[in-house]
């Protein structure tokens, strides 16, 4: 079975970076594959993704080295088992709150008798060899998401779960659930300190922290702190950011021109 | 009829700020059409955008007031007629080398007795409005490109057909076809020279000279030598840029830490 | 935020016109949207419409000032989260029977601290406004769907759930529970009766009574009994009405003359 | 081969009664096949239709026993064979204003030595059956239409030429290019009179002679002058004036009641 | 209503030839439907195909006799209403591994009294016919599949759970359960007895055995045993199976001669 | 750039193995890359294939080592360049018949001063690399295909042409325009004799040969007789060849069952 190099970078003791994808294109995806991220995820919770979609955004992350990874949008077993099937070599799944939801979700990713994964790795098997049945669940990246108060009282019972691989945080939905605005890259003290809490558990259960970032600045911080898989940044957001950024630049240079069309 | 903004800024004698759309997606364009661009063009020849793809970022691109622009694969009528019909306010067309081409390409993209357009702006009218029919004529752009050494020798015939309304510059097809390397943002002093002898031979024709930049910095140096529709940066470019930049930043900030993945 | 128009109708006392939405396509969509319709349903449980083409379907209702609204094919978070993601002003969700199934149909349409939904508005906050985050729990509208004996068993838990904007009546379900046949424009005193006890209720709990009506004479008739948003056509219906007219208003006019193809 | 059930209709004497398609659906074409049309036409010039869209609705129509036709973009073989290689039944064609357009028009329709076309009926012989190879030259229709004063002036050449099965006229491009305002339903003398000249032309020629209407009651007159297949609806006008119908009956008993969205 | 031909043939006591498609293509499904089956099972669990595509895919088979099943995800209304809607004339579930589970299995594709199906059969009645709405309980298929050992254990209630027609087993996915491999066309003395006593099962109550076969000769001797439904093909592995016969063919023949590319 | 491994092949004096892909589908285009072949071509001439799907289905291929070649409709500047801006290896071209055309089609697919090639090798540059633009003309491969009685009067003059790599022959065609039933592995001792002529041309010209081939026997007499491209097997074909078979089979293994469904 083709490895899973996300585990690799792992067993080395270094950081994976990683990418996010919400546009539904398999051109943009390979586009993101040929920058230098170690994953990808493609979000079909909050992206603008479904399934179809990201059965050519995996193949199109396929034509390089780069991990294709999937967040689900909800933990269901029709969802986790056709994104492996279709050749993810991992999942994220939001609002992981309680140990029976982290245990479905594992049951939901791995073949009997660690779960109740159903067998019919249709595309997988191409991307990832013909043991892929054997190795599958050694290889498959099992990442549930914590992101609210509810989770952070479960933190250990969650972590402690055989075959949870990493803990994924969701900064924005962490502070919604803790009454605070809905945000990334958290300098509140409180949030800053269940970041690291949450780490030190992970540490604790031998499992990997995970979390999302909103520039490079808070990316290595996270690192710094242990993190050791860091999204970096999303297409969408990268391709606005940077297509503002140039719109800005010639406005700033051209006073007195206004654009008609305004915002 | 909803009025073509990029003729009002042009009236009031400013620069139009152009994006670049090569990602078949209607989010990607909808996300590029809330940056600033005052228009926006599909492009259908080198993009990886085909008609269907091309109906809903023009429908994305009509969630906003930016102009929906088409450059189209060739001058052929069956391009032309179609991306008319489904609401584009202007199309650009390469290779056009001679007066017959761009006869051929007005007449496509007017109605008689200006042209040969068939009639049927099934799209068109939903977007442009109810007197679509009566004012499309006077409101819908025709921009042929001059990218060639055959269409510099032939440029005033070019810029005196009626009804063209602007010439696009292809900075790299110009330099590929006069036997330099195919790039933008030219300095050398050759392509500087066709570039503002472009510009002199439009004013000359009472006719917008438009042009491909790379950089907010030569955007601006066109506008200053004239040029009045720039197109500033490309989705798919835009997307690369800010992604390798990220990953570097963060790559940079590890040392000892390298991708698993390699490029 | 953009203002939910639905809610200003509603908010001066007059009824919302409402079209559906069954034709998986956004350029029929886009008719739709110009044909005086308030509101818009995507209906994405008995229409043949998945998620895919339900986002390009929003994107072209946002062309215009309709106000896109989505049935979603059950009470999901799943579902129910992606399409308010893709920019839905609001969901009706079907089935809902209990005041448990309408409190977690809420929570997965509020933000913290009123719900569950999780954060990540990636087009809505395009369509919406930078505001979204603060202000979608109060513009985004949650429409349960009565229509089973045991939802009106129910009716006062349902409809006193903090959170619900609307009961939806779904007349051919209602029917089908009571044990008659599945229609619309129900004249059987029974069904009448019940469509007034709903109103009866909504009225008591400050709720809107919705419904799904056959013809503009039955329309008319529950705005007159009070309900205030009335879905008065579908894309599928009107379609096959307006060319099944067509060819019989033809083929009447051709005596002897008979299709050969037949039904 | 399964039988053009077009040629049986007019080896009656009859006329067909045809529909046509401009939503790009494979679903929306079931359901026009369903509503008692002879034949249906994919309308690829001015409708919102791609070959891959269209593709899915051929199948669609496939499912009933309506004959599928296509209107191509344009006279190119490309656009011609790849039609009918998907199991087009028959081809409209725009723009065919001289004899020479019209034989490259058949050419490109005809296996050899009747035309060029290149062998690969890859659909076509699913749905027409195994002896497609052998028959296809006599069942398929060709139908250049007749929309311009350079095709009324060769009128009798374009209509003598071999393999010409119909004549469709297309009444706006035809008023256009006369002079006038785009419409159907002509009652300018002028332009009755011009109808009524190519129904006698395409007598003259033992060519059908066809033509788009707008309601049932000119398609009737325009079957009584002669016209032997008519257009009496499309999807799209059918479901704009179906739905703007149903609104203004609904808004129309609402008085005091306006909309808060408007048009 | 359209007959249902599975019923038919149970009905006269022979078996159903049935194939498996994996490949989201409308043209793929319509090959597959010229060449023999009695039935093709659209598979939405471990096949490439989401519900968009399935929807054409569905309009394919339907332009033949051959009888369209679904193959979903999981056993959820939504996934289950959808594609019965969407004129699927039969489902198969995976996973049914309790009478809990069968009871809402059936529920969800019964309308009532005998379930709780909810009304709007948008493309069914097209593909069934107008009296689909009183028909449609007795026509429609419900299978669920038995594959683990837990269904085992609960084979009885589950096979006597009304509304069930067939019991599909699911071989890899039954071994993978028991502690074995997972594979198709069992030689182990346990699962073949494994498989003989669910068809005793069936017999017992009434219900038809149905089973994957990887070849032509275990798909007899399942018939032999009394299978009455046997799915003989599937797509994906069919034409997998066919290039590389056809691949080693040729490259036996040139000895000395290798692919460069390798695999 | 990434080698073109058909030029290997070639250059080491042996044949290439190609296979042939008329299902619009990334996945079966996956699975086919995965079975042997050398090289797969995209069939966008009587393939069910545009371009959109084409893209995904270049992505498949590049998952793997196998050459992405794609067959164009038509002899187009439109087309043939968007392929390879969309990453194509090569091109195969129908109806060359002319020294003129032949030149044509290799204008459109040589960067100046070779060509007319219009620079934007947007998906190209991520497969290739970044040195594309100096070595593509070098790598790309420009096949005409030789397949009508034209064709062969020109024989030597489009051979001729700079920047031909092969000449691919259509039996199908050429038999047809030869007054012959179209069909693929020709005995008749016309057909056998010009394919003999034509290799022997290729051979003086210093130009590949290539055929199509519909057994394995007959692509090994082809390589026999000097042809060094050979396809010898499409994705549909061999699909319904093997479910053909499969039925039989089991049908053959079943007296006195017959299909309900009949074909």
């Amino acid at each position: 079975m083709r490895e899973n190099m996300v585990r690799s970078i792992w067993a080395r003791g270094d950081a994976v970076v990683n990418g996010w994808l919400s546009i539904p294109s398999s051109f943009s995806a390979e586009v993101m594959a040929h920058q230098g991220f170690d994953s990808l995820v493609i979000d079909m919770q909050h992206g603008l993704v479904d399934y179809q979609a990201a059965v050519t955004m995996l193949q199109a992350i396929s034509t390089t080295p780069v991990v294709p990874l999937v967040r689900v949008p909800w933990n269901d077993p029709a969802h986790l088992m056709k994104v492996l099937d279709a050749g993810a070599y991992g999942v994220i799944c939001p609002m992981i709150n309680t140990r029976d939801q982290a245990e479905a979700l594992v049951r939901a990713c791995r073949y009997a008798p660690r779960g109740v994964r159903s067998f019919g790795p249709t595309r997988a098997h191409l991307y990832g060899g013909d043991d892929y049945a054997e190795r599958a669940n050694d290889e498959i990246l099992v990442m549930p998401m914590i992101e609210t108060v509810e989770a952070l009282e479960n933190l250990d019972e969650i972590l402690a779960t055989p075959g949870v691989d990493a803990a994924y945080v969701g900064p924005a939905d962490l502070s919604l659930s803790m009454g605070k605005e809905p945000r990334v890259d958290h300098t509140d003290p409180q949030l800053v300190e269940v970041q690291r809490t949450i780490v030190a558990a992970c540490q604790r259960h031998g499992v990997v922290a995970a979390i999302h970032a909103g520039t490079a600045e808070y990316a290595l911080k996270m690192i710094e702190d242990g993190y050791r898989l860091v999204t970096v940044g999303s297409d969408s957001h990268l391709l606005a950011l940077g297509a503002a950024a140039r719109v800005a630049a010639v406005r700033t240079g051209l006073p007195g021109v206004r654009s008609q069309v305004g915002d």
